[in-house]
């Protein structure tokens, strides 16, 4: 019997690696799409087939997605915050990309494809938790207008029947091999200074962060019935920024002088409060195993353990 | 005193034309881009100052923008029906473009930017009529996919303060200078041959035709009091595909037998029915004048007494 082929693209990030390896494990055949703008070599597992490759060389591409029963899409621009520094950034790596492993997928006769998106697509919301359903007004940054714009253009591409969509819409995820976003930055900074922290924002911005290996057990296990489904995934609650940095602080023994903004927004377009509604995600038997404060701790831990990852990110990823 | 600047992009297009002329009428210094693909150099108002390039082109653009006021950017791929001929289309030219015009509005400090989107974006509902709040579940059709996700990007500028947006959904327009579309198309097959019409789907869609005129006037003068403001504009009834028929056909004075196809969609990713709730608009003090009987006895009628549109179609746009 020939083995289930799988293409995942950004296979060598922080989810993508652990999603590799879970799929390594239960006998795929696994094509890894990454350029390495966000992944890193040492997360990649060995028994992969690398693609070291811009997904837009699409002509390239077509020949690995060729016979592959699920695509998994995660490569897309990591970086959620700085939007404004470049406002083509999340429109060409997010959603230009997006559209060309729908196109590949399409061609290919791909059955199955899955999409990481996020729960900031919500935008600033008084339904908390919110739901799959909510009315959505607007998207408050580029990076979840981006996204946003992924989900509607695969919805088309299932209106046509080209493939099957799973879309998860993810709270932050920390984990083992996590490097970037603010908990790596308040890391490196208090390696860097240990005596002081500036934090944008008034710290009480309240995040629920969801631990890698709940979000892979979604990734894949987790489907609907219906040819487009969208599923929140994240924790039943939340931590303040404030009580994130105790846990480092403390994982990390330092004890810094804290500098707290008075924003209850820590850049333009963040948003103060993230809290899904997961009941739809749990109904089909998922949940999350691990703990908030936990994944907090777990993170830190990798991270200190891991210092090497904060060097290489400086040599290579100069852009 | 100095008159207020404007910059209109797809100026000479259908609705933009016809825009172009009352802002010229009210005293606007105006500016068209435009490109002719869709548009007509005969619809444009001689007064309007024109830029013809493509909106990619936005170093050469910044100046034409630098001052103006409001920006309406209407400017897109107006075949909304084959959009999986060319999957990349509606992106580049409905999306791509409009995060250009969007660049160059922001970095010109234009204060209002008014943007035409469409009532498929609320895909295959069933609250019907459809009001501005509505969840909406996926797109049904690139060009939909396409529009949405320029609203998605659009509230991102408006978030990060940019400009203050005001977006209409409009259901298809009619009227004088319309040159494209299932009526127009229905017309061109008639003229060519009068005895005989295939009919895409079963021609009981229902279409909530709206007025060029009417149109225009919300364009101009129907703003809310919020950064980001969406508008269905529309009618309050609907008519079948097949009543449509009865009009341009009698007033055609042709008697063609007319072949219906089986589905209740005229193509994937079509809405079998559109009729958005337009009470927000109302509630503002803007109303439909001129009913859908009329917009498409007023478009027939503009069909026959300039057929050249259609010979023109043919020399111009053939790709």
């Amino acid at each position: 019997m020939s083995s289930i082929k799988t293409v995942v693209t950004g296979g060598s990030g922080f989810i993508g690696s652990h999603l590799v390896d879970r799929l390594i494990e239960r006998g795929d055949d696994v094509i890894v799409i990454d350029n390495f703008r966000t992944g890193r070599r040492d997360f990649l597992n060995k028994k992969a087939m690398l693609v070291e490759i811009d997904i837009k060389d699409t002509s390239i591409l077509q020949n690995y997605f060729d016979g592959a029963n699920e695509v998994f899409h995660l490569a897309a621009n990591a970086d959620v915050r700085s939007g404004w520094d470049d406002p083509r950034r999340d429109f060409e790596l997010n959603l230009e990309r997006t559209i060309c492993v729908a196109e590949l997928s399409a061609k290919a006769g791909v059955e199955s494809f899955i999409f990481t998106s996020t729960g900031s697509v919500y935008g600033d919301t008084n339904q908390i938790p919110t739901n799959e359903d909510y009315s959505i007004k607007h998207q408050t940054s580029l990076y979840s207008a981006s996204k946003y714009a992924c989900e509607s253009f695969l919805g088309a591409y299932t209106e046509a029947n080209k493939f099957k969509l799973t879309v998860m819409r993810l709270v932050s995820v920390l984990g083992p091999r996590y490097t970037h976003g603010h908990i790596y930055d308040f890391i490196q900074k208090l390696k860097h200074n240990p005596s002081k922290l500036d934090v944008l924002g008034d710290g009480l911005q309240r995040k629920s962060y969801m631990h890698v290996t709940d979000c892979v057990d979604a990734l894949l296990n987790l489907r609907g019935s219906s040819k487009f489904e969208v599923f929140n995934l994240g924790q039943s609650d939340t931590i303040t920024i404030k009580d994130s940095l105790s846990i480092i602080t403390s994982q990390m023994k330092v004890k810094p002088q804290i500098n707290f903004g008075l924003s209850s927004q820590g850049w333009i377009g963040d948003i103060p409060m993230i809290l899904l509604d997961i009941s739809k995600a749990k109904s089909l038997g998922w949940h999350p195993k691990i703990g908030i404060a936990e994944a907090v701790f777990d993170t830190t831990n990798w991270l200190i353990e891991n210092d090497w990852v904060f060097g290489q990110l400086n040599s290579e990823n100069k852009e």
